[in-house]
């Protein structure tokens, strides 16, 4: 069975700004779903913010095996409750894939994923960035050139404030003087997270070809057939459940709280 | 000058339960504390649930060089807003030290910090739990036998639903048959976290020399001079300012929402 | 086309002790390559140390995707040199997957790969070893339970002197007290590597079938498609050949050293 | 007591060519000492290739508590044997703290440590190179600027092939369009290894004020006050002597071979 994907997108600044409309004429998330779904092993949808529960009703997230999120505007980012099923981590810890892409460095969902502000420095300047592969043998590498280049891209400068990675794929180097880890590896629970930094709504980025093989290369490392409930609970195992015999010894708690 | 330590004790069953009170007469901050306080270089104070802000006000985080933690009761967990100077993290993120004890694991800080529930298996039943210094070398294993023995200890049991730390500097042995990862650091912005598993409050964990070596080598390893207050923003670096000279080119969001 | 997987035995002791005889009349590399070909996504083959040029001469080693490495004898470890292609690293550089399994932790090539000592504590006593899955979400745990169990082993005890994994999936709770980390990953270049701790030669443990579970797993997760044999090699990129146009300034070594 | 601090220094090039001779009329390893020894916790004296066994006979290395290694030529790379003290990783698994520079990256004790080739791509042009701090909390950081920068300096482009580091504390920008990793740190046995990028020959590097800081920060925290000779054995257990009372079950080889 193909790996259940959906790709959420803002959907805001395609109708609003006539020149991400002109990009984007379909939306971003169509874009990035067009470029899933050339593999066959990838069944990609869509959800976007103005549907009802932002498209991500739990029944659907039920039904997901990746997520990729693409989100820009404040009202975005303060807008998804973490109670909301489209913001809560639950089902990533329960083992879906989450692919947070660009500007979703800010969005609720990664910040509470990551326990850190996520912060950076920007400059939306049309620079070059040029990524490179520093860790040719990851799976998100497989079939990449040494570096590929974007023309025109917003820069995100260092200090990026996540944990130190479970590995660091891409560093990017940017015209205006500035590097950034801009494809880092993470599991929470038994869910995995990539985060991939291009893809402001101005450029063409998601149109892009090498990057088309990136988003379709962590779709396959972030799927994960299985799913850990169990992850969600902290069972007391009893003393006569023990599986060594022991006997029951010292004070204890009346009530124990857990 | 001294490090500057507060040791946070929910200091609820020290006095509500009697077993807890005749072991921790002064409560268990207190005896933690008093364990920090045999070296110099470290100037341990304490604060309780009970006081004002939860004894931890915004002017004394701005204080503390590193917080100990010690919580168990359901309304510690509930109780702490994390928009309290308490139970925030952003202290965390600026700098200052966080060691995590024992059920401490549930705390909203701990977990707004994992970014996971932190779940795990757990039983009181006083069985024998054997700590194996997995990583020698490490500071916080600075001065330590090959494994040390606490008579009796709650059980804890994997999975410990939290991401893979930094480096596992104790892995626990469990009568009972269970094993657990007792010792993991983790960094979150500036600030270094050390997760220690012992210390159930009615057993005298907290009177062993050899924990107290340990919670002494964690809060100099903790221990950050520097207060990175520059990473709770996401600043702009204009064009015209960039390192690098260079030009604005491609289309532009006029109002950048950042 | 399904993964080339190759199975190194030692195959001493199967031949010179009644014992491990009766419990591999085959060889421990037959029984584990019989395991491995149950999947039909794995084709494993067996290569011993009697065979010529350790039945691992380079053009084999070219076709091999996976190799796993079972070997305990003195003059295993002693005897493969490692300029010959079976003591050699540069096919796990390359991409060749490496599974490393019980005493291989002394194996030339696992030390070479770790850059440590490989050491451990050690008993033969046959008494019960507990694995417990503490990364229930990294696809070597796939389809496992929390625990699983050997009741006849050898034991190791930490510490193991290895690098800091990538992850641990696995940590062992023995009978006699001790805990040892028996499932690691580590990556070396563009080779994946896993160590796999159960195995001693006397007790049926590669007949267990979760084991098996656990081999087939790992085989999975080791595999890479690719070979990147440009990571042998230490390029000079000339001037004129800059990415970004550089023009040649200060003081330059007459005849650079590389 | 001051930590006891070696900079071993080829001094080859500081006496063939004379840009060097003029950079560094007192050799590197002179100048980096001075720099280190501005710190009264740190006490600084050289060795040389030149000097009897490499000017690091076990005497000296047993007396060491960091040593700082700067090589290039290509004599050096070959010509110390890893059977000698000074090409020996075993004080670094003891505990002696390793802080590998520039071109050092191919020395035999940095790659025997990593376990991989250590290869990347050069050019030597003088070029721009601007570090970037990526983990501000990192003690090598403490004090440092966001970025700073190296007028000229060879490149190192990526892929730089070593092992995921515990840490990425530096990523360098260069002029003509590459990135590098260029501050990394690594823990092998009991022993912290650091590899710092910058430090070509013909430039003035090691004059640069805030080198000396980050040289400095990376002694003190490579610094291990204990020494771990045990880390050098395998020992057994016996089966009378276990932690947990056990009874020896099953087969046994006859003569264990460890």
């Amino acid at each position: 069975m193909a790996i259940r994907t959906v790709v959420w997108g803002e959907n805001i600044h395609e109708r609003t700004n006539a020149v991400v409309a002109q990009v984007y004429p379909r939306g971003m998330h169509t874009t990035i779903a067009d470029a899933l779904n050339t593999d066959a092993a990838i069944s990609a949808s869509t959800a976007t913010l103005e549907q009802e529960e932002h498209g991500l009703p739990q029944s659907r997230l039920d039904e997901t095996d990746v997520l990729l999120w693409w989100g820009h505007a404040r009202r975005t980012r303060r807008g998804l409750p973490t109670r909301s099923s489209s913001g809560s981590p639950r089902r990533v810890w329960q083992g879906m894939g989450l692919i947070v892409l660009h500007s979703g460095h800010h969005s609720k969902i990664f910040k509470r994923l990551m326990g850190t502000p996520a912060n950076l420095h920007w400059r939306e300047a049309g620079e070059r960035e040029r990524l490179w592969v520093v860790n040719p043998g990851h799976p998100i590498a497989k079939g990449l050139p040494r570096y590929f280049e974007l023309e025109n891209e917003e820069m995100y400068g260092e200090p990026f404030s996540v944990p130190e990675p479970l590995e660091t794929v891409f560093v990017s180097w940017f015209q205006g003087g500035e590097i950034f880890r801009s494809g880092l590896t993470y599991r929470r629970g038994a869910g995995n997270i990539f985060y991939f930094r291009p893809g402001h709504e101005t450029y063409p980025t998601y149109h892009d070809k090498t990057v088309g093989v990136v988003l379709r290369n962590a779709v396959h490392w972030a799927f994960n057939a299985e799913r850990h409930e169990e992850l969600m609970k902290a069972p007391n195992t009893p003393v006569d459940k023990a599986i060594e015999k022991i006997v029951e010894r010292g004070a204890k708690l009346a009530k124990h709280p857990g």
